[in-house]
């Protein structure tokens, strides 16, 4: 029998009723003839909840007891999901991630996974029972309990898959699969059904909020097959995968955009080899991490760099940057929080040239101005100003019929 | 260095304010010599919120998930107390009953303790660190968490302070210790500095919500010291221990009362052997405890018993009995919900005649009747109508001078 994995997050947990209504629909499936994994993430707000907590508490409290602390919210939602699923009728059984051996690496708050071991859910499987377990948390060698970071029940979801030899995971969020565009924005935008792991991975990395680029990664480098669905709807979804049979659909996946970005430039910057590094050191030892990267080179003994970061690690970004380069003279650096990155995602994007033409004319029709680009093989991203973000996704999904 | 063991309730940590109260007043005793062990229960009301979301989704849960549920109260609090000692510059760290080797029965929802592996918790003391123990859970032999039932985080602290050799427990709670009488009924009831295991035992038994009865038996089978404290005071508390040093201490420790109870009696039971047996079990079989039990001896063919039970298993307990008397000719069943236990608590009272009848007097003089009477080595217990309780232990506080 195959092993199917699915995923649902807080959003689709955040009440009891919310339970009931996946627990019936789970129900009808697994008549069927599928072995199901489900993955939950904690119940809607409660990670912040009990972050809350924390900051009434203290503004650096241990990183292990941060995870000791919010594990304790999926614990909450695989029992409510074991019961709920037990009142439809379904045999199902819970386990913490520590319980079914999600190992992980020793860094709290940000632990990677280093194995699995699937003795447990397998042998529950062969009971012909549904196995809930929580995502975003795992155990060290020592038995300590880990959590993995952003997109962390992401992360579980997909390594329980792969390890498990599952046919694919299915990612439950509140629409049914990838669009062309945001749909609130661009009311045109339709439904991807298809996409490759490189699209998919541009796509996250460019703002679509759907998977975490780290577990696309992830899931690329096993080939597991990913179906981004709607929790209670009927849809087809957007399948992920190696993308072969993509070669006769269109070129083009989709417009995607992120908000949550600011722009940070340091001016005058001596013409040294090494002093980019050191300028991004100071940020990356801090664990804020950095996006697009852009240096001018000029003739001058000075340069330019420019980079994103997210708004909320601004104000720190900044404070960092400007105590480091105190002692570097003429140097300086600016803030600005009201940008936003506007991204074109496609296959072969940078080997047509005429689309990143079409694109940018299309901005300057409307007097978008672009204050930073950055190309891969599969993407257009661009910094404009935040207030242009909405005509800017509307007027490119228009030129390019998305 | 001598090792103490602390037990915090859920009102001791019903908000931030509240760990951070506690940490300050722990890291003031930490500087001296003590090692710590802090075992805590779940924040004021989670566990009851818990269930209430629980209600939402089945009204019969398996107890498996009950469990996985409930624990994760606990792990909030061990985490937030740990976060709390940090702040207060103490080196702390928590651990979930699981993981500190609390082991087990597998008796989902009421499991009973068979063993503690004390290796962790002693090699975390032995780096100076206070050790902080989730209450009220434990794991069994398969690695599923079990809870402990009614009592459970006393028990979890008496099994951890027996295995760890502690010097003493000290149970905190919101009164300075044992007190003669409910203040809040008899404002003359005083501290009772010092009482053995089998006067406490009676109080619990009797309704003194200060220590589960479960507990206060753990503690007297290994002879573990128990001190009442209050959270945040510095008074001197009520130590509980063998009692030897008691001889010139006054005879009686208090009068409790207990208006949680019910009571129900069965009329015109055949006069067989076994049948009282046969009721019980009706009752026992579902895991409704049974206190007090009175059988009237008569003449005839048949007998009555009554029996006290809580008040909340009452309307549960009538059905059963109904439904397991129906084909007895002329049996009946009769709830009496309005009810109370009011009990007078003291050393070798049935050695003293004297007391039994002051006691029965005094309340014949202020009308109170008499529905049910029980007398154990120290304890002599009477069920009174409920609205006479705060009178009834008023009226014998001033008997006996308590």
């Amino acid at each position: 029998m195959n092993i199917i994995v699915q995923k649902y997050g807080g959003s689709s947990l955040s009440t009891p009723d919310k339970f009931l209504a996946l627990a019936r629909e789970i129900a009808k499936r697994s008549e069927r003839d599928d072995r199901l994994v489900l993955v939950v993430s904690a119940m809607g707000d409660t990670t912040n909840n009990l972050v809350a907590l924390v900051r009434e508490l203290s503004s650096n409290p241990p990183a292990r007891e941060m995870d000791m602390l919010l594990a304790s919210g999926e614990q909450v939602s695989i029992a409510l999901m074991a019961i709920a699923l037990h009142k439809c009728g379904i045999d199902a059984i819970s386990f913490t991630g520590s319980q079914v051996g999600i190992k992980t690496s020793p860094a709290h708050t940000r632990a990677r996974v280093t194995g699995v071991d699937t003795s447990k859910v397998g042998a529950e499987l062969d009971k012909g029972r549904v196995v809930i377990v929580a995502g975003f948390q795992g155990v060290t060698e020592s038995n300590d309990v880990t959590t993995l970071g952003r997109g962390g029940s992401d992360i579980s979801a997909v390594a329980l898959a792969v390890a498990l030899g599952a046919q694919r995971l299915e990612k439950f969020t509140d629409r049914d699969g990838v669009f062309t565009a945001d749909p609130r924005i661009h009311p045109g935008a339709h439904r991807v059904p298809h996409l490759s792991y490189e699209e998919m991975l541009e796509m996250s990395h460019s703002g679509a909020k759907i998977l975490h680029p780290r577990s696309v990664f992830f899931a690329m480098k096993y080939g597991l097959p990913i179906l981004v669905r709607k929790s209670l709807g009927h849809g087809a979804g957007t399948l992920i995968d190696k993308g072969e049979r993509r070669m006769e659909e269109p070129l083009l996946s989709g417009v995607t955009h992120d908000a949550s970005v600011a722009k940070v430039s340091v001016y005058k910057v001596p013409d040294k080899p090494g002093m980019a590094y050191k300028i991004l050191k100071v940020l990356t030892d801090q664990e804020i991490p950095v996006d697009m990267i852009v240096q001018s080179t000029t003739e001058s003994a000075v340069n330019d760099i420019s980079f994103t970061i997210s708004k909320s690690d601004l104000n720190r970004a900044v404070e960092l940057l400007q105590a480091a380069s105190g002692d570097v003279e003429g140097i300086e650096v600016r803030a600005s929080p009201n940008v936003a990155l506007v991204s074109l995602v496609g296959l072969g994007i940078r080997t047509n040239a005429g689309i990143i033409t079409r694109m940018f004319q299309a901005l300057s029709e409307k007097q978008i101005n672009i204050q930073m680009i950055a190309t891969t093989d599969v993407r257009i991203s661009c910094i404009i100003d935040e207030a242009s973000v909405e005509e800017a996704v509307r007027t490119i999904a228009q030129t390019f019929d998305l």
